[in-house]
């Protein structure tokens, strides 16, 4: 491995090639704060680099892992435990993004952070709409496909993505440019929606160019206390057949995530004049200057009312704010699950009229099966995205790796067998959840997605094998 | 052959088997009025039989191109001149489609069609926001990817599509049950993506989950007649800052294609003044009940009156509309440039900024090389995408299609090569234009392509090589 780390070195420059421990570490661990052991990491500046990266791993075949800015939560960008892999870090691919205003696109390279990326496009009043609580890199969002809480209404990574170019683990380190930056484009298999969503395990991408928004200047929130949460559902049709496309977001908070919430992080102000609802939602509006905060404020709250005015109204309460105190109790509740205990979280979609009816029956059964469990929760349930998550209290002690397996097994076979919905909604798939991907995609998906990465990867990249047939906790 | 078609009549029945001449002959043309012949036309009414069939034409070796509503214009869906392939119609496919209202969903089988699917969806107030001069099957828009008029707003095909089922060519007539009827779902490849502007070429689509909008209550349009094209991209960046998603349309049409329907088309109203302006604009906006006709109506009117009054402002004149007068126009283009002679249609995309230098430059060097021709350019400004359409008259007689081939090049040339633009926006990939797919998409992406359709499709289906690398006239 000395020769090809010291051939690494001539290619991309040795004092890119980080193989002592200290340097190693920052490297080796990602959203959920657990990783491998890298042989090295590659730091290579140019699409070029990468591709001799591959073709001299190629040549001596070693395992290689292409890795954004570790935020991911599946373990896709990390290296496993044996000690031998490399992982190549995009983070010096990251000239500053070209904004084309009259376009509206960006092109960035893949290590440019989405942060930096709508710091330039805000520039000219523009933004890219993806709406999360961690700032990936633009490979790292694509490979991921991340989706967040704007989704109802601007869709995820895929759907904004115009242009791509990608590295192939085919031997030669071909270079793919696909699409371009252009709206509309139909010119045979679009290849790049194979990128999108591929872990890195397709390919190194290392440059795109993604679809901008004129970035809304008027917003409000409103949350909304529910007597029950089935009302969720229909408040969320009665707003969209209103608003159409002036909803921005469609939150839901169980009492257990918001109480969580509360209780462990100090600068929330809690705006519930009673108790805690069994359930509330966030609902943002945004608009350009056709609207201003005080149309919107107005029309929200003038809607709201006539459903509050209802006989049997579901709605208890309603608080209204045109900053970010609403969201900020939204964005608390993970840091609350974190301090409550252990999480045993379920990233999960369901059709958007089951989230409730699954909720309820699944709270029941965890509950029957696992007492020691709490459920807390949250998510975006007006695209049908449930954060389904749990706490294992720290008065339990550790929580035995077996029942949160069984946990996870049970919560995903309900969602997928009983309810048709996804064991991934927005997290993509990596080693920690790749035993369900060979549970739940059916066999005939899993052959030909296998025998396309073969196709296109046929030197093996990074953590995936879409063909997996194994469904042993890994 | 008579085996095969005993087969295939047992396995679908033989009424459903059309061999006879005079039945064949509306399966053999399409939105361009033309096409092969085929030895026979195959009408199943399930997936199973659709499996049937290509396990079938796998054993005896017989070329299948599946069929939709025949509205496509890449010839696509259409028999070689050979006479022997199997048209696949998808036309009995075609139960009621299941509107999933509180999902905002439709699942529908490939043969229904858009018409079929809104006014379902209308009963709930929603629709499938894929807006087109033409009413085609859920498949053939699937495997067309169709763009249309409002792309600005709701996207192509693709971008709707969350679930697929999907038969392959590949011996066992696999059915692939891709997705499901979930917004968010990211359980790694995704491979309905390749199925959607695959031109039916990689496996064949028989059901689908389409993702719909709540239908506008309010809609207004506004006709602008600009003093000079380029003020067009300027008009739209203003227009969108202020309006941002409440725009749903941006169209442009020059003065030659406004004439050509003005001229032909008897129903039309002139709304223009004076003479016809170098170019014209139609702006829609639309909403839901937040805001009313009148409301839309003021708010477009103010920000266009602004535009005006403004030194050296680029309007003349402007004509706001409730109903479809202003779009009749738009809609009347086509027909109009038919009647004028013989239509070179040239269906390009272009970044949003580089249309008018890109039509300023081409109109130039047309005149220049083909005084006999007209360019009459209309289309979907506001995404890029422009139908850089050209009339030899009837008056100078038959065009030599040499020369439609050599205006091809020129323009599809100039778009690729010079602009970075794109040489089929939203019609797809098919014989008719499948030579310049050779020649612009460059050879990795082509390669890739070509080893996944084998993969995917190795008994071969449809009229589309992915892996061409033939630049000659078909």
């Amino acid at each position: 491995m000395s020769d090809l780390l010291a051939a690494l070195g001539d290619a991309i420059g040795a004092s890119h090639v980080l193989a002592d421990r200290t340097d190693l570490e920052r490297y080796e661990t990602d959203g959920r704060q657990s990783g491998g052991r890298a042989l090295a990491v590659l730091r290579p500046a140019s699409s070029g680099e990468v591709s001799a990266i591959l073709r001299l791993a190629a040549e001596h075949g070693a395992t290689v892992v292409p890795q954004g800015a570790r935020t991911g939560l599946v373990g896709a960008g990390l290296a496993d435990d044996g000690g031998d892999a490399l992982i190549l870090s995009l983070d010096r691919l990251a000239r500053a993004p070209e904004i084309d205003v009259a376009n509206r696109t960006v092109t960035a390279d893949a290590g440019v952070l989405l942060s930096t990326i709508n710091a330039a496009a805000g520039e000219h009043g523009l933004f890219l709409p993806i709406d999360l609580g961690a700032d990936p890199s633009v490979g790292g969002m694509i490979a991921a496909n991340t989706g967040g809480a704007r989704f109802l209404r601007y869709g995820d990574v895929r759907r904004n993505l115009l242009g791509l170019e990608a590295v192939l683990a085919d031997g030669e380190g071909t270079v793919l440019e696909l699409g371009g930056a252009l709206w509309k484009n139909n010119v045979g298999l679009d290849l790049k929606q194979l990128f999108a969503g591929a872990s890195g395990s397709l390919g190194v991408i290392t440059r795109a160019t993604l679809a901008l928004q004129p970035k809304p200047t008027a917003q409000v929130t409103a949350l909304v206390a529910l007597r029950r949460p089935e009302a969720a559902a229909e408040l969320l049709a009665l707003l969209e057949a209103r608003f159409g496309m002036l909803i921005s977001a469609f939150e839901g908070m169980s009492a257990p995530a918001l109480d969580a919430a509360f209780a462990h992080v100090a600068r929330l102000k809690n705006p519930f004049s009673g108790a805690m609802p069994p359930y509330a939602v966030l609902v943002e509006l945004s608009s350009g200057p056709v609207l201003d905060e005080d149309a919107l404020e107005a029309k929200l709250g003038e809607a709201l009312a006539d459903i509050m005015a209802c006989a049997n109204s579901p709605i208890i309460d309603i608080a209204i704010d045109r900053r970010d105190a609403l969201w900020a109790i939204r964005h608390a509740i993970p840091e609350g699950l974190r301090a409550s205990g252990q999480v045993v979280a379920c990233d999960i979609a369901l059709r958007r009229g089951d989230v409730m009816r699954f909720r309820a029956e699944a709270l029941g059964e965890i509950g029957a099966r696992w007492p020691g469990l709490t459920v807390h929760d949250f998510g975006h349930v007006g695209d049908g995205g449930l954060h389904f998550n749990m706490v294992w209290p720290r008065a339990n002690g550790p929580l035995d790796p077996a029942v949160a397996a069984a946990v996870h097994d049970h919560v995903f076979s309900k969602v997928v067998e009983q309810f048709g919905g996804s064991f991934s909604a927005e997290h993509g798939i990596g080693p920690r959840n790749i035993r369900h991907y060979a549970r739940f995609v059916p066999e005939p998906a899993r052959r030909v997605a296998g025998q396309i990465q073969r196709i296109v990867a046929p030197q093996g990249l990074g953590r995936v094998d879409f063909g997996s047939t194994s469904t042993q906790e890994g």
